[in-house]
């Protein structure tokens, strides 16, 4: 999407036809930056430091990491060390396995010679692949919006909610929520979106307002407690999240505090609607409230915020009393029963088993 | 309640016999200070710049700046000017305009001579009925408490979760929705609190958690995302909030967040109970989410924090994009229905007209 009115993607190949750009994501929103990779190396830490965040763009990093190794030595002993150098970088991030898994089994085969063409081509298809698939759920994401819109009165806007960053940032391109609003955006639809804030680690913030802000799409920001009452006051018409996982029967586990923004739109009869590439959709999972883990991450996550001080320094600073224990659970599961539907790259299906099945019988056979 | 072992006030008179000595709550929770008033002007101050803040030490303040108006002159013209004085500050406090109303009523008929010394004693008098009432609900809302415990296994806590600070710190003594708390943990019941940060100015952060951790009660900061998570995986027996406001219905106004902890609530079978000095009910208003206006605070609220920079500097920073919009609702209204009961000084109600007719024939029957 657009930065500074130039469309971009969050990663590239340079000009000299093999060193890669990313965009610096620690610096958001206060400053925006792009960093070059040269090496696996660079890869590695590009995704354990957190350049570069969210499953597909992670996957991407990976594959061109993928590539950079194999640019620099095509030996089957540096094709696995590549693998284990970025496989350890987030070992818990399905999108990264499947990325690497899906190089190493392109590759393997291939005689050494021909693996560092055959990787930069790879790389170039897995990004592509992730483009078209987000802008697949940005067409059929449009057809709600514009729904809504024809019945909206004329000058008044449609009223989008969205948690967290399931933006073109956590992406190749488009993003997952985002790309319908995106769309609908491109399309003239009048379109306003309240970002919540999305505490503790403030994605939306930082990314989701920042991106965007970028691309011209109106928008607040508001603290997560906001959006019950301006749904209560008829302000939203629609709420549309990602997930980071969504189980068979269509549980979606997401950022923590989408439960609650689900239950506000149930309460207030608002469509709630989920962007998701089918990719994250778990068969293997048939109650997502009950079997999907949630993380408890550091509590130092809710006791400091990072921002930037009236000198202009980028710091982080406490905001909890000093000794007050903390808890951090970092996604929330929101049952099937609160969503009113899961927008894929095939098309929106309701979340029910059966639906999703019918949607990816050649998915939901093997592992039902 | 405590403060370092030592029980205390939000507000006293000094060992002089009549300059007043307050909690400084600007530098929650950070550091600990009093701050001396010694005239209304103080008082004033005291309450413009949030020194004090929460309903009743707002009237309390107001009381003890009246006393002080009268040591210094006890005209009819400074009378009218300490009233008008003390309620220039926040005029949109209920109980601020509730305390002079009445300081005007005791003190006019007085002959000027009188005046001080029946200011001081109405000001100790005021304070120590907000005491009384605090400690009341706190007594109906402890056996509700009791019940919950009496069903736990033997070592395990009574978890409740609360929202901003309903806490002494807003009262004289014993806050409200903290009141059965601080009961319960005296008796040696074994509670914990769930104390949600309460964004935008996290009251939670720096009062509750602040006043819980120094009188020793159990509890750990979450953001105001976590609670549905915490209610759906049995995490939470009962939520527990304080009332800015309150419509004959039973509708509550409270701190912006408070419904979607309503909501989780429901959703979970958990009981959502309210504690409130009848003072809040406003018998005028039969549709609570229709009718109370809503505060639109200032968009810096959301941009900024205020925190404790690594070098120990208390200072605000910008956490938001340059240009992003911000909308900031300072409240909503949790409809009755998800309401379990008002914990009141005259015990608990079902949040039903009838139900608060019955408690308050005296005020129901005069204004419905």
């Amino acid at each position: 999407m657009n930065v500074n009115g130039v469309p971009m993607r969050t990663i590239w190949l340079n000009d000299d036809g093999w060193s890669v750009e990313i965009i610096d994501q620690t610096i958001f929103p206060f400053s925006f930056e792009t960093l070059t990779l040269r090496n696996v190396e660079d890869c590695a830490r590009a995704i354990a430091d957190m350049y570069v965040r969210g499953a597909p763009l992670i996957g991407a990093t990976a594959a061109y990491g993928m590539a950079l190794a194999m640019r620099d030595d095509s030996s089957d002993a540096a094709l696995a060390h590549a693998y284990e150098t970025l496989h350890a970088t987030r070992p818990t991030a399905i999108n990264l396995k499947w990325a690497l898994d899906r190089f190493k089994a392109v590759l393997t085969p291939l005689p050494a010679d021909e693996r560092m063409i055959n990787a930069y081509k790879h790389a170039a298809l897995l990004c592509d692949e992730d483009v078209a698939v987000n802008s697949t759920i940005g067409d059929y994401g449009l057809a709600l919006i514009n729904d809504i819109a024809k019945d909206k009165a004329p000058g008044t806007p449609v009223n989008i909610l969205t948690h967290c960053n399931a933006g073109w940032l956590a992406t190749v391109d488009w993003g997952t929520a985002t790309s319908p609003i995106y769309k609908a955006h491109d399309m003239g639809i009048n379109v306003h979106v309240w970002v919540d804030e999305t505490r503790p680690r403030n994605q939306g913030n930082s990314l989701t307002a920042w991106e965007l802000g970028q691309h011209g799409v109106a928008h607040h920001v508001i603290v997560d407690n906001a959006g019950g009452h301006l749904m209560q006051h008829g302000q939203v018409d629609m709420v549309l999240t990602g997930t980071d996982r969504t189980s068979a029967n269509g549980d979606v586990c997401n950022k923590i505090g989408t439960y609650l923004k689900a239950l506000a739109a149930r309460d207030n009869n608002i469509p709630f609607y989920v962007a998701l590439p089918s990719s994250t959709i778990d068969f293997s999972l048939h109650d997502g409230v009950a079997n999907i883990p949630i993380e408890e991450r550091s509590g130092t996550e809710v006791s400091h915020v990072l921002g930037r001080t009236a000198d202009g320094k980028v710091q982080t600073m406490q905001i909890t009393p000093d000794g007050s224990p903390l808890a951090n659970p970092a996604f929330d599961v929101t049952p099937a029963r609160l969503v009113s539907g899961l927008i894929t790259e095939r098309g929106i299906a309701a979340a029910t088993t059966e639906a999703l099945a019918a949607l990816f019988p050649e998915r939901a056979g093997k592992t039902s």
